[in-house]
């Protein structure tokens, strides 16, 4: 990434490991970065209040939490309380076919709602955690995909019709888990407070079970690491 | 429009004119006809009610409210409390600028959040009133941006990878408002129950000043009839 000092960036952060290195990767860029957490219904409240305490701790200018509430079309089991989250599923499973996690047009409506304060912010740049390894089955988290919503945003926006480029920088696309953890660390990510698991339970321990729990297990035992969050 | 019969569409509708009518048109097309209202935190409610009004009126399959509350990003007036709605403009002002009741990436969240609907419902055909006649210095009303929508809701999609096209349809895009309103009538859309006002009184009477009162007493006036809703 090329450092660009002082440019403001919009940065989706969810709480979880993989955004917080998304964002402090935006940081060591040089971006000063505006962080976005969109409260779309999940399950639980804490990923939130995670979110933004990652956002402080990595350096964030400022943090803001969009309620776009998504329960409105149920079909998955982010957003619909009707279905139950999967658990114990085999590593190998995850990402071969679209879970029942699967939040339809999911990063569309996010980079969406960060379009919208981009173009506030006058800010170009916006930075999203998808990762094409773990999820290789989901269409919106492929580089034809990214490369396609900077076209958009670039004709939708005032800013793109006066000149300006919009760029979708997803640094984490052909990470794998393990590299993510490493950069994490690397970054001095404080991986303690990240939250990756779908439904924690009450003292907001991640379950152990549910995919991204295992992703994320996978992930720092490949490292060689342990999980500072357990 | 090419009748499809009961293939199922997405129809954003906001309660106003232009999106009655495009619910109106597509029901005339032969899509069986779902309509998203999206609470964006407009100052009133009473034109998400009139929305439901109107789908039920038309003959919509179904209608729901997504909530997405885009007060988080400050910047327009149909959001931001601290921002005056602008009221007596002269007609020949209104669209001449991007005025302060634009809201940034409006119609790249609204038409995502249909996406995400669509998804679910299996539809791959969207429909907005998006009028480029009215506010042709919005970016996201013209049509190359509609075109880019439909290519990235294809790429966005598991139904874009198996070979589904996406469509946009935005019937009124080149219509004046006395088009629009001779277009409603003819398809017997209830024109007393629609709503274009930006700020009503409190009785649910439209101000009469702000601009979207004013484009649409122009578009009656040279359609030469009378608004049922005053």
């Amino acid at each position: 990434m090329i450092a660009e000092r002082s440019k403001p960036a919009v940065v989706l952060v969810s709480g979880g490991l993989d955004s917080a290195t998304t964002l402090a990767l935006a940081i060591e860029g040089g971006f000063v970065v505006h962080a976005l957490s969109v409260d779309y219904g999940q399950r639980h409240a804490l990923e939130l209040e995670r979110a933004a305490e990652v956002a402080a701790s990595c350096g964030a200018a400022s943090h803001r939490t969009a309620r776009c509430d998504l329960s409105f079309f149920s079909g998955s089991a982010l957003t619909d309380p009707a279905t139950p989250v999967p658990r114990g599923r085999d590593e190998h499973q995850i990402g071969s076919e679209i879970p029942v996690t699967y939040v339809p047009a999911r990063n569309t409506i996010l980079l969406s709602l960060a379009l919208g304060w981009a173009e506030v912010l006058g800010a170009h740049d916006l930075f999203i955690g998808a990762n094409a390894v773990d999820y290789s089955g989901y269409p919106d988290c492929r580089e034809e995909y990214l490369r396609e919503f900077e076209r958009l945003a670039t004709l939708a926006t005032r800013a793109g019709v006066e000149g300006a480029t919009f760029r979708v920088h997803a640094p984490l696309l052909s990470m794998t888990k393990a590299k993510i953890v490493q950069e994490a660390v690397r970054l001095g990510v404080d991986l303690a407070r990240t939250l990756s698991c779908y439904e924690p339970g009450d003292d907001g321990r991640p379950c152990g079970e549910c995919d991204a729990c295992r992703l994320r297990a996978r992930g720092f035992r490949e490292a060689g690491l342990e999980d500072p969050a357990l």
